[in-house]
């Protein structure tokens, strides 16, 4: 029969790997079966039951209480190996190196001025505290700590951002500065791919992806995973994003995030299409429904955000396409797209991937039913027309015949003053009308000269289906339309896509950009060097890699005791 | 003051290429401002009444009435033009070819026996009936007629089924079969390229632009927008997809769809992976999560399908991969896969990934709130755990410096006789353990070992994460997980794929297959030839071809007066 015997200290601060040391001892004392040394917190409660280890004073015993509980085989067993408690923690401090060191931050920094990061794995409660010193001393911090309320974070990160300083996490497992890892991280080559991860391992396993497909990085930011959540609104990862756009040595930027906000996974994608080299972005859970779009590069995966970057850094991606787009030309107030379209695939694949650029696009064949256009006779906002529809056709030409709908409607919606792009299909081969472009190009010119009269510029765009062999003939039918001033491509989705460009710039609202004091990307470049608060082998783990560091003999105040911590800094405002 | 007359005809029936040229001819009449010829639909009168052609008699006329309107500069204009109607009609039939021609389905049967295809394209409301004739005499159907009922659809495809004939929409716009076009079809060049298209112009796009880029198709097989929706479950699609597998010729399968009822796409998809060949597939809106799976090939778009099956077809790809599935090594019960991670962003894209092969996935940190598991200590079903969430690490360090509770977790996981796969991750790098792999191999060993003498067969597999200049070495780490039994790779998404195959194939119950009598291949091969009813101009085409053709004066029983056709069927019914 096993005994379970705990024993509770209260008010008492311990770092993570000291615990794990303490628990690792007793379990190897002699008659002890296991044993558990955590914080009292519910969650660690529960883990204690669950492995046998739960007694009445484990159960009694609060968050900030260091919670030591063993099972042994006999009643004196456990009595021993908790009376060595206090010899096992006095023997593991015994092994601390006993180099004089700093015991506040404020001091390392006068230690070691020239450090830029300050590195903080300090249980989570106290992590803010720290971080805000930091932030005052003029230091980017990297937050390893979790268990840091969102309110806390967002609060460090509006003041890091005043101050043009990172602030990456909290729960921010790894960074890669210069070749220099912060927290967890790997080793990598260096090279011209940055990386910028609301996501830990995210970042590990991209950028170790990297390395063995023989490529590098320049830097590797992480923003901690709750900093695409809407609350925080991608106050790091925007910050990164443009030092990274602004360092030469970045070739190709590389985005990578846990399940994101869609609207702030939005937000940043709209940053990253300004900076003028490739983006290659893997937000996980958002399917891309294509793998280009001007200069972003979208991947499947992580692996294929790995492979995409290196494959881009290796061969750079002609960036000026879409350059030539007419938005300059339009009068105020144009602002719709109108599709009308005879091939109902083509319309399909119109309504999916126009929905990324303007948001709703209404439908008398929608894709979801929220987007049924009401009558399929008027059109409204953004929309498509299938004119290939049951409803057009009952004893009537299938438009790809008969064109005669077509161009009455064409000309209808040229003559609305908000309308500023209308696409059109042409379809050509056996079946179809022997010559359609002999009919639908007057109707482009006249619709728009008619606009040009009225003081509007009218885009109309064109997919022309077919092939050389097709007896109207490809070329014939591209060259007719485009003499009407239409701009034709053979790709439905190139053609939708470069409707979408430009109505997204018309509607283009002045945003509120995210604020913030640029980051001096010197403080990225220049040796690194860091003063760590908290676990000890992060401080080794940067000796390791040549870097001056300087670690803090860091305590709560009070010890841990949150009432009289209270007490202690309000006397210290009072008394400053 | 423009005046608008019109003339109803009951119980007419004209083809809508008649229609259409009737009313070109009024619109050219001397003081005709506009007119409209159609049938009385409510579509059809709203249409009239949007462009100003709506009168009384117009608004009283029945679906099958042929209504004539005109508006006039005056009475006397449009009185002159009405009375004309007879004379154009006449007109119009003057201009028909005179050859003796068969007026039913079966006496052009008899005229060109070697005929397998009918093409079908009158009236909605009596293509279903014609079509009936057409598999009854044993031939494929090219059903170009919109406006038939899913119940109608159902049912000719079920009769098609038993025949092992397809039936091809309807509202089936395209087939191309051996080179030769069927209704609206382009001229594209023979090749390796199979396509299969519940999407008229998403066959024609598709193949148009293979064509363009230099490749060519077998067959190109059109199933009707519809045969993708729940009702019709892929009826013809499975027909044509097994008999292009059975194609020798055929060496890349494209399909491509409108946007599809998902589940019936998850069928068609898993029929697909059951092909020795490269599948390419384009169903739109359902966006993608990796480029490749096996022998499918995700496209982004139609252009994107187009580029991958040319690419497939000039460098065919490697299908043996994942061929070493350790599927029978499983006892019977085992079914299920737990991952246990220390690395977020590896977990949640194994979520993402996983539930394409099993369904839901439940995780305590969960992708999407309804797979929360309820308690973070209990597995159940297909799980995710990853023990660097918050709720893990108060006072206690990351799993990926202290091995403890995952090493616990595995041993218990493994003790699970419903449990197949465990997965783990080993992250290395500064900061981690100085050897996960020390502690986590003879974890690993053991549970696997212990499943084997409790009779059954544990798969561990094991993503690692790091490089070789790390300090614990990637390559030592992968050795000692290898040693131990794991099956080990540094691609996250290789891993969790590995796992959901092996996760599906023990799920795969032995599903109704959809039970049909395979199409002969035969009828696709041999030279075309083929029977029209309906639009004159399919025929013309087909002759333009060079395909030998029979056009059959269709007319509707009782000239189309529905009443009366109904009697004489009966009558016929009780003569027969």
């Amino acid at each position: 029969m096993a005994v379970i015997k705990a024993e509770i200290r209260s008010g008492s601060y311990f770092d993570s790997a000291v615990l794990m040391q303490l628990q690792r001892s007793m379990a190897q004392l002699e008659g002890i079966q296991d044993a558990g040394v955590v914080m009292g917190t519910e969650d660690n409660k529960e883990i204690l039951a669950h492995i046998d280890l739960l007694s009445p004073e484990v159960k009694a015993a609060r968050p900030d209480d260091m919670v030591v509980v063993v099972r042994a085989d006999t009643e004196a067993a456990a009595t021993e190996a908790l009376g060595k408690v206090e010899e096992l923690l006095t023997r593991k401090k015994a092994n601390v190196d006993q180099v004089k060191r700093p015991k506040s931050v404020e001091a390392a920094v006068e230690m070691l001025p020239d450090a830029s990061w300050v590195l903080i794995s300090v249980a989570g409660r106290f992590a803010a505290g720290v971080a805000r010193q930091a932030l005052a001393l003029g230091k980017h911090v990297f937050l390893f700590s979790d268990n840091v309320s969102v309110e806390e974070e967002i609060s460090l990160k509006k003041e890091a951002a005043e101050r043009g300083l990172l602030v990456m996490g909290p729960d921010c497992g790894t960074a890669m500065i210069s070749g220099i890892g912060l927290g967890f991280a790997n080793k990598i080559r260096k090279g011209p791919i940055g990386v910028v991860a609301a996501a830990g391992t995210g970042l590990q396993q991209v950028t170790t992806r990297i390395h063995q497909l023989g490529s590098g990085i320049t830097h590797g930011i992480g923003t901690g995973g709750r900093d695409l959540k809407d609350a925080v609104g991608a106050a790091t990862f925007l910050m990164a994003l443009d030092v990274l756009a602004r360092d030469p040595e970045t070739k190709v930027i590389t985005l990578v995030s846990k399940p994101p906000a869609p609207a702030v996974a939005e937000k940043v994608i709209h940053k990253a299409r300004q900076i003028n080299k490739p983006v290659v972005i893997n937000f996980i859970a958002r399917k891309p429904t294509t793998r280009r779009e001007g200069n972003l590069f979208f991947a499947t995966g992580m692996d294929d955000a790995a492979a995409l970057s290196v494959e881009l850094a290796a061969n750079p991606p002609d960036l000026s396409v879409g350059d030539d787009l007419p938005v300059k030309k339009f009068a105020s107030g144009q602002r719709y797209f109108r599709g009308l379209f005879s091939g109902g695939t083509l319309a399909y694949e119109a309504q999916f991937l126009l929905e990324e650029y303007v948001g709703q696009v209404l439908a008398n064949a929608p894709i979801k039913k929220e987007n049924q256009l009401k009558d399929s006779l008027k059109s409204e906002a953004n929309c498509i027309v299938d004119l290939g529809e049951d409803e057009f056709t009952v004893g009537r030409l299938h438009p790809m015949m008969d064109n005669e709908l077509r161009v009455r409607r064409l000309l209808e919606e040229s003559r609305d003053p908000e309308v500023a792009v209308i696409m059109l299909d042409v379809v050509i081969g056996f079946g179809s009308h022997p010559d359609p472009a002999s009919e639908l190009a007057p109707a482009v010119a006249k619709a728009k000269a008619e606009a040009e009269k009225a003081g509007r510029y009218l885009e109309v765009v064109v997919v022309a289906t077919g092939t050389d062999l097709d007896p109207q003939n490809l070329d014939n039918q591209v060259a007719q339309m485009r003499a009407a001033g239409a701009w034709v491509s053979s790709s439905n989705e190139d053609v939708v896509r470069r409707a979408g460009s430009i109505l997204r710039a018309l509607n283009q609202e002045v945003e509120a950009e995210a604020v913030f004091t640029p980051v001096d990307l010197g403080t990225l470049k220049k040796e690194l060097m860091a003063i760590n608060v908290g676990l000890e082998s992060f401080a080794e783990n940067l000796t390791a890699q040549g870097t001056p560091v300087v670690h803090v003999d860091w305590r709560p105040a009070a010890g841990g005791n949150e009432k009289l911590a209270a007490i202690l800094e309000r006397m210290k405002k009072f008394n400053g």
